[in-house]
């Protein structure tokens, strides 16, 4: 027989992707993506909760869903109700949730029930770059709603909403990220909270409220979730990827039965049995005390890096305080476009993620970026963030001085 | 605020489906779906497994994908390939294996990369009813290859593809389940193999081969993957459901290196870390233990099964026996048509898998179902075959006498 090989690009579809790069690890101060902090895996807990529910519950696993439907494990729908009452405000029973593979599956299957192609949607002008990539690929028309330093403005989504119904358009859904907004970091207040609602009830257009980072706030407690307020307006999606482990691919959702019921419909597969099973048994016993250790730490990561970036790039950059969450957004003076430092700062080690990523309009975010903060260790963030100083002060000449030693730009050497 | 209900179908894009129904429970006597046998979970060692690779490697979960990149844990795949190689003779490196969210999401992957409307495939005349469920929805035009009692039929596949060839037509796989065929039980001798793998460069067609009961057979061993024999002409998939637990989700994927980094381009996620984790663990120390166990436990539910089946229903029904697994593909007389029993037999609190689920030409499976024996009890698989024969004698007469009991049909009561 033969050995070479079979040319497959005889038989591919047509559009096949270019195949994936190949894994090369992760760049030495890295400040991309939505990482958590390994110091903050409860470790003994996990290995704890997992004899027990494995002792208690295991045979479960030889049943396709556990043999407990398509929404997911009983216990975890349990504790999602239970938590989204106490920390969210959501009245919801165990049947309003439908347990995800991560966050991602909601936004999925939210769109495969509402978006066509040619369809509007209306999306925070910065927003998760996921939901947009999606959004895109889909080929929807994505509206931009300005934001402030607390959100969602009320006043410019009733103009959008006004102007898109003038031309006959009714947008299928306003997704939004209230509490601790990404890329932002921003919570949206209850006055604006109550605003947002009625103007989606004025213009017949459902809410897609993204509460991946809710658990997070700084504050400890933030307003009750959209979905609290107005459950028949909401499609509410959460995560366990931000307070516990991104790796474990545990999302929900929660909707109104006519949406959920078809959510379940649309998706032919679920998350597995053991992640379920273990956090919800984790969760059970310690949600409160592991969120409140893992903000702890976070904000203490947080602080290290605003010193780092005041120490090293001054009064060059500008930025918010988030609220809570992993993220900060970061503006550099404006003309600088930071698609341009990627390369450079990977040869230095550090990556970030590219405002224009993050941004409706990319070219208005052409000079910002996003750094998570989360993964790398106090150290990391310090050198990472003189590293990347360096690198943009060779190529931008901003900042001028870094850490008091006047900056050398690529053009002057 | 109003509290009426926003009308979502308003909102709704095209063929949307129903909602899925509310789960109310598993029958009484199931013998349907790809569950394994409860009381083979190995509840102990996965915990101690758990407890290990947490404590050890626990720390990775805070990361996607655990900071290995897209294929899945390194310790997974690492045994993947090794178990891959001494069970099944394919040479692959950890490199070349991709973890799947079950077997279902290679499916999907493997379909993406290659099939689309109006495009043909060959099947196995009797097939995986979610393969044929897929390819339908895609639109692909099936065409099935006809078996006999050892599999897939050589000659009558190049005749298929011989015509096909004169009509212009390059299938875009042929897809196989040459090791415990699903739904029929059968291993493909060796020589079929080389015959199909001839016959596949022949053509120039690509063999997707799904190995998901390739782990199960009676004889301990079964020849070759078919990759193993053709690496170049195979696209090889797994799983982990049959040979531990189809509640995990998890299945690989083995291919060259232009078709597996299009896989991972083309997915949007992967299964859940915590479980690869354990697997890998749990395996690496059990795997032949484990699965000399459930496969002692596996076939001492078929012989009850068929005993069951010889008392019940005596010369009525007809079926090869399987060299492994955990279905029993049974024939009733012709004439039957198993569709017209389900509603009965659900009735009865048994429920089955009718034959023309797992059928490209449905009609030609109508007297034939599927019984999985892995789940129920052997008091179980003895009551509900009783429950069911004689539910099928009061639908069909048949069987006419059933544990030395004459049957009163409906028609003469």
């Amino acid at each position: 027989m033969s050995t070479t090989g079979f040319d497959y690009s005889k038989v591919f579809a047509s559009n096949v992707p270019q195949p994936a790069a190949r894994w090369t690890g992760f760049p030495r101060y890295n400040f991309v993506g939505g990482h958590n902090d390994p110091e903050a895996i409860p470790l003994d807990g996990l290995a704890k909760a997992a004899a027990s529910a494995l002792l208690r519950e295991g045979k479960l696993l030889a049943t396709y869903g556990l043999g407990q439907g398509a929404l997911g494990y009983t216990g975890l729908r349990e504790f999602i109700a239970r938590k989204s009452s106490s920390h969210r405000g959501i009245e919801a029973t165990p049947d309003d949730v439908l347990v995800t593979i991560g966050s991602m599956q909601g936004i999925d299957l939210v769109n495969r029930l509402l978006v066509e192609p040619g369809d509007t949607v209306i999306v925070e002008s910065l927003s998760f770059h996921g939901a947009l990539a999606k959004l895109r690929k889909i080929g929807a028309t994505i509206i931009g709603a300005p934001l402030d330093e607390h959100g969602l403005r009320i006043d410019a989504l009733e103009t959008i909403l006004r102007d898109l119904k003038g031309r006959g358009v009714r947008p299928k859904y306003i997704y939004t990220i209230p509490t601790i907004q990404n890329p932002t970091g921003s919570v949206l207040p209850l006055d604006r909270r109550h605003g947002l609602i009625a103007l989606a009830r004025e213009y017949g257009v459902p809410i897609f409220e993204d509460e991946c980072y809710a658990d997070l706030v700084w504050a400890g407690s933030a307003p009750p979730a959209l979905y609290a307020l107005d459950p028949a307006q909401v499609i509410h999606i959460g995560s366990f990827s931000k307070s516990l482990a991104p790796s474990l691919r545990l999302g929900f959702a929660i909707a109104p039965p006519d949406v959920l019921g078809r959510l379940v419909a649309l998706r032919s597969d679920g998350p597995g049995a053991l992640e379920q099973l273990v956090v919800a048994e984790y969760f059970t016993h310690h949600f409160d005390d592991h969120v409140q250790r893992l903000t702890i730490g976070l904000r203490a990561k947080l602080d290290t890096l605003v010193d780092a970036l005041a120490r090293e790039f001054g009064a060059a950059v500008e930025f918010n305080l988030p609220d809570g969450g992993i993220y900060l957004w970061v503006r550099l003076p404006e003309g600088v476009d930071v698609r341009r430092l990627i390369k450079p700062a990977a040869e230095a080690g550090v990556a970030f993620n590219p405002g224009p990523e993050w941004a409706v309009d990319p070219e208005a975010a052409a000079s910002s970026l996003r750094l998570c903060f989360a993964l790398p260790s106090h150290e990391a963030i310090r050198e990472g963030i003189a590293a990347f100083a360096r690198v943009s002060a060779e190529q931008t000449g901003i900042p001028a001085r870094s850490a008091n030693v006047a900056a050398r730009t690529v053009a002057a050497q």
